[in-house]
């Protein structure tokens, strides 16, 4: 088992490899071991090319016959754009194959598993289970609820301010903090505020890093109900990124043609405009990932709606004081210490000279 | 320069040696080096024992002529419990001294030196100056100033909230961060809270730690201009540690004395209760050190009042969110953020599974 650890580590390191590069694929990594000896090594590298398990097939030749696979997702059973990874490692020899994770799609979870069992093949489950999971957060949370995997990013004082009092909040993070936020958005498909950041700071919501030059763009999703959001403002004109606003039946139509007449996508879900629609409607629309850059209201909205899966918290190494300035979860909040919400596999790291990065995912009590 | 650089370090760290047990006097640390080799260590141990330097020159015995001295804190040049060191090492025959930080007292700062310069000794004065300072951080604040040092603690979740809307804090952290407070009151001369804290809470603000089952613990003081302490109150009664009240003229004179008939020491200083007056009154009843552990208000006071010397943050990872939950500074605060206190020398550290530990020392622009 010890060695499975071992052998799994590698294949989830391999997997890692090819980080941004396989969607709408996820990460996979396959290691082939035959008597102590790695034999072959493989990674999922782009969609439509060869699954990690053929990658490694192929290296370990004849020497995969009797060996042990170590493969981070479960192998395919269905023919994609590829034969089925079942099926490949069945006719290489393989004697046993060790499985991170199923496959998180309940339509065919377990008929890999299944496949190998029948034809012999011994077959572990669970080694590196939760790295696995972790790996692919976006893809596993994507596939089994066809709403997007959100991710709340905060910048706040050691006080906990994310602006002062007057409202101002320029600049909380240094300027390394801040770059790292373009590198966050750049690997989201959207990025989500409310329209009274819209209306106060007229953000460009754009990832302006190196490689997004001349690339995608994530979609900027304004929640609006009223259609407050002004005419002129850059999410609107500047055409540096898809604009969509989340708006209620009750919006003036007037101001809902003239945004479409500048290219902006309005979206009325059903029903009242609460987040699990906002999330619903996003998640039609093919938004796998949601970054959520909201003020105190809007980050309390997820939260109090408990559609957050992950944390990432800046702190600045200051303090601003101030009874009356904002934090970065604001609504009417929990009532008793013992009911807050708390945060599984947290890390941080020093970013910059005075900022600290703080990740983590919030622990929902139906998953614990 | 980087032999000093090294050997000073040792020094350093010989003086951290005697943590705790020197007090009333600094932690000094010595090192003679001679041809580049170690040929003595000392450190002070014990008010009324030999000073750090002298240690070191008995250690070296001959071999301390010609050779290089270095020390945490500038030789003595005073007769107190002991001689003088500077004469000691003109004694000894050393032919080079290096001295971290002059000594802060300003009435004898720069005499060591000077005695040594006058007798032909070369001086270096300045390396590890930083450090030398932080591990005395306490003595050279109230002996430059005559007002305690001053750590603020808080306690705070990821989303910086001190406590729920609704005002409930228990607990924020986790048993190890709270073990911790306790060790920090007992290396404080006094605990600082206002009088909300005592009302809302009924704190025993004691220092519970293995080590100070029978020992001192510090005075508890309470900021209450209107005398609003309820006379059954832990701190009033259970006689575990010295209370003082600070309160205004204006209280009531009555309440005054029923709380003083109960052993609290009722302290009224000259003009407005301010947080400058209240550091000078317990500064000239001999308080070198003080933990505010203040609710928003209070701890907001001191950061108005740019009175704060040393942070100790905990920050839990958890959210409770709230528009309305109190943070840790509070009061009207900064309105720029470009204004922000920014803290230098921060350091971290996780406690226990879910709580971090943030220090650092606030930036004051007099001192920049």
């Amino acid at each position: 088992m010890e060695h499975d650890a071992r052998y799994m580590a590698l294949a989830l390191e391999l997997a890692r490899s090819a980080a941004g590069q396989t969607s709408p694929n996820p990460l996979v990594g396959a290691v082939v071991v035959k008597d102590g000896e790695v034999v072959g090594m493989g990674a999922h590298l782009k969609a439509g090319q060869p699954h990690a398990e053929v990658h490694a097939l192929r290296m370990a030749g004849e020497r995969a016959k009797g060996a042990t696979l170590y493969v981070t997702l479960e192998p395919c059973s269905h023919y994609g754009r590829t034969p089925p990874c079942a099926d490949a490692v069945i006719q290489a020899g393989i004697s046993r194959v060790v499985v991170a994770v199923l496959d998180p799609n309940p339509l065919v979870a377990g008929q890999g598993v299944s496949r190998l069992i029948a034809a012999g093949v011994e077959v572990t489950v669970g080694i590196g289970e939760t790295e696995a999971r972790r790996l692919n957060e976006v893809f596993f949370h994507y596939i089994t609820t066809r709403r997007p995997f959100v991710t709340v990013k905060t910048a706040s004082t050691l006080d906990g301010k994310i602006a002062t009092v007057t409202g101002h909040s320029r600049w909380i993070t240094g300027e390394e903090a801040r770059g790292q936020v373009h590198e966050l958005r750049r690997r989201h498909d959207a990025i989500l505020v409310g329209v009274g950041t819209v209306i106060a700071d007229d953000p460009e919501l754009t990832a302006r890093t190196a490689g997004t030059a001349t690339g995608r763009q994530p979609v900027r999703v304004i929640l609006d109900r009223r259609l407050r959001t002004p005419l002129d403002a850059r999410v609107v004109n500047d055409g540096k990124a898809p604009t969509w606003i989340v708006t209620s039946a009750e919006a003036p139509a007037e101001k809902r043609a003239a945004l479409e007449e500048r290219g902006v996508t309005v979206l009325v879900p059903d029903g009242p405009v609460t987040v699990e629609q906002v999330l619903d409607e996003l998640g039609a629309r093919g938004i796998t990932s949601l970054l959520v850059e909201g003020g105190a209201e809007v980050n309390g909205s997820f939260l109090r709606a408990r559609a957050v899966q992950k944390i990432v918290a800046y702190l600045s190494m200051k303090l601003v004081g101030g009874a009356g300035a904002p934090t970065p979860f604001g609504g009417p909040g929990l009532e008793r210490m013992d009911e807050a919400v708390t945060l599984a596999d947290v890390e941080w790291e020093q970013v910059g000279p005075h900022d600290l990065r703080i990740t983590g995912y919030p622990v929902w009590d139906s998953e614990s």
